[in-house]
């Protein structure tokens, strides 16, 4: 059984019931209604998941190249036509400074050798043009994409049903069941328990929250919390059609006309708060980069806690000391990306398969996400992970990779 | 019967019902949840209504001096008590231009004998800590108050029940029903019909909307757009105390701490939608004027429709040339001001009794809002009211006023 039917447990439960197995998925809403919902979508894996850091950038390569094959899998299996938006990336700097740091991060990408152009102001707005004149230099990234999650937790729930599995839809998990050591369950809000062979905890940013689970077996998950607007332009899509970077934010275009602009990235605890300076700010720093952002209607104001481990990487994997007890979170900024690796990295496990390549450096994906990394990581009761000393089961570190530490530490 | 269950709508039921009528109101939704739900709630007769206007003026000083009454009444019917906030209004100035204006504001106050302070900015700011240090000048106007508009309707909703009226919820009104060019009642979206001995149209903005209406007896009400944000101060009241007015803007506290930031005024016909430049342009402009308002929370975004007539004045009185149609509509920015005496002002006619004072210069305040002045202006498709010829039917202007015509096309 799975707890949360978001961007990590609806694939896991699709690809566990794909592989022959019996799957309840429980949520304390709808599917997708979590953090899911919220994500801007991006298929960023340069962008995105900062290139300098090696092992994060290739898990991020694989889940982007096992995007179309996701996506044709789930039209064969629900007809829902999922469009991933491949109109590329364009990495702005609106003065000297983020110019400097858009080279920097050119020479990054160029000595991993990930495609990039350098673009002067006026050819990124020949291709571009609801630019701002006064944008100094841009990058365009034509690999990275976008999806809308909104579709993909939908086309997931219907694989799920259709795959055989149950749905347990406004359903309050208040803990996990234990017996003899092993997760045997959980138990409902109204104290009624559901057995299951195995629990999949993929709560996002409150997977450590539920009651029951040993103090040893926790994940030091925190919520970081993001506030995203979604804008519409009513007269349809057209004014801007690739993901703009600048800074900490981005405006991300869907194929009707709406545009996702994000983000804050707040270490706000478990706050839900929709905030006036966020609002403001997100607006101010949008129709910089493109004035007409100002001529768009606002349609939602959203705030998500994205579930951020230590090392900003995945947490998806058996818990430490307990079994039958698997976790799925730790996406931190690429749960839409990873929703295409995360249900064969849990079921490899757990089924003992071996489907995802190792061709990866010396990356093995299941060791880099494992949870037993963090066996000895406590976590307080405000959800924030404290490192109590080295991490025994950290995976091997590329060598090129430099100072992980502070790299992490974002 | 009485269509529209808002600030016009229900203090006309009430009014009625106190005098021994049968009263049913119908609204669309619930009762409140229009226009009224948006209003800011100022009682603000002196810097809402523009003092060089005294027909205006002597309207709202009389409408705000029958709130205490209005107020007592309502909590003697209803056990409702609704807080008058009575810390009066300061209006600042932000820069020298502002200044000016502020002090031309202040002439027009001591000719008509209207009590203001004139406060250099550290005489505002002991009193307003909150505001900006860039605070150029202000104006504390003493009478000036605010309420909540939401807690108003609900009270006025259960005054009205509670004297013997009902009130029909969700009910779609398609149009007027007419038996020999008299209002005999109106029909429902489902074909059905309502019959009554008269029919007050109480629709805000769409007042002119319904169908059925002789096109010479609608009245040329067309929405002014605004859009306001509600915000909250998580720590409670007391960041701001007074209401603050700024060019075209005001932050308008209230007792929980939250607080009104509006407000757009836009000629956009019916549209419905929160644009991005409103809501960046009033967080700007409030956080310019009060620094802290970046740190509340942003709790609502929302839009509402003034109904406003060719002469900023209320259209209260029978409808021209229809047996038995009333208007009540017409109060642009003042809706929640004049609550307290559009019940009466329409009462007052429909049941040829005379409870409002005539003592207000040589203003009868029936015939100034009297819907028959527009009998020559045609209303346009799109709701807007467009002047054919003079107004035969307009009230006596005050030689003291200057140009009116002028003073109204704002």
């Amino acid at each position: 059984m799975i707890v949360g039917a978001g961007l990590a447990g609806l694939p896991i439960a699709w690809e566990l019931l794909r592989r022959g197995a019996t799957v309840h998925v429980v949520d304390r809403g709808r599917p997708g209604q979590g953090t899911s919902r919220v994500a801007a979508g991006m298929l960023a894996p340069v962008t995105e998941v900062e290139p300098d850091d090696p092992i994060h950038l290739e898990l991020g390569q694989l889940a982007r190249e096992r995007w179309p094959g996701f996506v044709d899998d789930l039209r064969d299996a629900t007809g829902h036509a999922i469009a991933i938006r491949t109109h590329g990336t364009l990495a702005v700097a609106r003065d000297r400074d983020e110019a400097e740091a858009l080279d920097r991060f050119r020479g990054i990408c160029d000595r991993f050798g990930l495609p990039v152009e350098r673009l002067m102001p006026s050819a990124a707005r020949k291709r571009e043009p609801a630019l701002a004149p006064t944008l100094r230099l841009a990058l365009e990234i034509p690999d990275d994409a976008a999806v809308d999650p909104r579709t993909v937790t939908a086309a997931l729930a219907d694989a799920v049903v259709a795959a055989g599995g149950t749905i347990e839809t406004d359903c309050e998990v208040r803990g996990l069941v234990l017996a003899g050591g092993r997760a045997v369950g959980v138990e409902r809000a109204d104290g009624s328990a559901i057995r299951g062979g195995a629990v999949v905890i993929a709560g996002g940013a409150e997977s450590s929250r539920f009651a029951g689970i040993p103090e040893h077996a926790r994940v030091p998950v925190r919520p970081v919390k993001g506030q995203l607007l979604v804008l519409r332009d009513p007269s349809g899509p057209g004014m801007v059609e690739r993901v703009l970077r600048f800074g900490p934010g981005y405006l991300v275009p869907r194929d009707d006309g709406r545009y996702v602009l994000g983000a804050t990235t707040e270490e706000r605890g478990f706050d839900r708060t929709v905030t006036a300076w966020a609002v403001h700010d997100l607006l101010r720093d949008g129709a910089e980069l493109v004035p007409g952002v100002l001529d768009l209607e606002l349609v939602e104001t959203l705030v998500g806690w994205r579930p951020t481990s230590p090392d900003g990487l995945p947490v998806v994997g058996p818990a430490h000391d307990v079994e039958r007890l698997w976790w799925a979170t730790g996406h931190h900024r690429n749960g839409v990306l990873f929703a295409s690796i995360t249900g064969a990295l849990l079921a490899d496990g757990l089924t003992a398969e071996r489907t995802l390549p190792a061709r990866y450096a010396a990356i093995d994906p299941r060791a880099v996400v494992d949870p037993r990394r963090f066996s000895s990581v406590m976590v307080g009761p405000d959800g924030a992970g404290r490192p109590t000393g080295e991490h025994p089961s950290r995976p091997p570190t590329d060598p090129g990779a430099g100072a992980r530490e502070e790299d992490h530490e974002r």
